[in-house]
């Protein structure tokens, strides 16, 4: 590539999360940065769209850093939106979403706004990688996870991606990072069972927390989870044609 | 089966949407009904999930019609973890969504709240169905659609659906519906191109709204798109485990 590549750095924590303030130092050492990400948290927000209400963006002011960057009133999938169509002048080289402070493996991808910017950015035709951590806490140490995210982003700018598909990375949680290496996998199923949690309001209403544990009812040790268990970093390729191509010839078959 | 089929129905425009209540009369002539749907339109929400905030969900007083109804605070796929794990006593036998009010064909899937209840219900392990009119309007004529919602619900019930499958189910918008019958499809492949309509609130800050059009650049015969815009309802089997099988191999070639 002749001219610095240009890559949009998004995520679903927020742009002040330290996980997105990770993937900016990396992709500085790459690339020409601009960072359009949400100004409050937007987890669990699946490919949600802003459609009823208003959208802000404003650009903020950052003299010590390279990288230009706006905050959003709207979703991940609005911010990568808003970034292709009013920001920046050139379709991009690169999208990469997170780091996500905890797990988009298996079929959290569903749920997960850092995967739905990295989709969004693959409906709109530009290569797409979403990072995540298998570590909620705010505190997170992301510093052993950046010469795989260099790695990973490189890859995909040499090699590009085939139209329809976006990469979902997910590192495990190590004490000292030393992963095994990286594992292209396949999602694994699973589900999560629901326990909402009920209590009773000051003025005598109830109402619920959504929490819930992750059942993995997948074996294969070719999966996302297998992989994240056994302390390799996971890259599962992912695709937005949603169609049960194995099952339409039977459903063909079907009296309707 | 002996027993009447227990139904779970909800939607994403809101409980008080004409397209649901169209659902639940249909329902009523094939099982026992209970519905279960967001309190407020949730267009666009795709298969965002609330995690950071309290859920309500109160009873609504019915006492002319045979389905109990219930109001909840959260998201379609909030609506369908509710139900499973907080109102119903047994395992639903169907969960039909919609009636929608507007397009889910092709990419909408998405961004659809619709589907993304019936893919919360799928992953559940629950059959089931969105239904979209490719009318926005509140005052569409749901009624020519009624038959075909029952045929499709039929067959569902008769057949099952493998793991991992739902229906999307989606109807052209015809004057007479005199629709040409059902074709089983493939998501189309298309995109929106947005448009952000960009305007100065009261007090000099600039805001936008989200706009767009719809591109398909599929001219395949065989997708939802053809068969809607030959007045033919569309129905795509869509599954949620989004790996880009086909394109594993060759992510395995890279030095990763």
């Amino acid at each position: 590539m002749d001219k610095k590549p240009l890559i949009l750095v998004t995520n679903d924590d927020g742009i002040t999360a330290p996980g997105i303030r990770t993937l900016i130092e990396v992709m500085n050492e790459i690339g020409e940065v601009v960072v359009i990400a949400p100004d409050s948290p937007q987890s669990g927000m699946g490919h949600a769209i802003t459609l009823d209400s208003t959208l802000y963006c404003d650009v903020i002011a950052n003299e010590d850093e390279p990288q230009l960057e706006y905050r959003c009133s709207g979703t991940p999938a609005d911010c990568v939106k808003m970034a292709n169509s009013e920001i920046l002048n050139r379709k991009p080289d690169l999208c990469v979403s997170g780091i996500n402070h905890g797990s988009n493996a298996s079929i959290n991808v569903i749920y997960s706004g850092t995967m739905s910017a990295a989709i969004e950015a693959g409906i709109e035709g530009i290569p797409a990688i979403g990072f995540s951590l298998l570590d909620y806490s705010w505190n997170a140490n992301f510093e052993g996870l950046k010469k795989y995210v260099k790695k990973i982003a490189l890859e995909v700018l040499q090699n590009g991606l085939p139209d329809g598909v976006v990469l979902n990375v997910n590192f495990p949680k190590l004490k000292n990072n030393e992963f095994k290496g990286i594992k292209t996998c396949r999602q694994a199923r699973a589900n999560w069972v629901e326990e909402f949690d009920k209590r009773t309001n000051p003025v005598g209403k109830e109402y619920y927390w959504l929490t819930g544990k992750f059942i993995n009812m997948d074996a294969g040790e070719d999966t996302d989870i297998w992989a994240l268990e056994n302390n390799y970093i996971s890259v599962v390729p992912v695709q937005f044609d949603l169609t049960a191509h194995k099952f339409m010839q039977n459903l063909k078959q079907w009296n309707l």
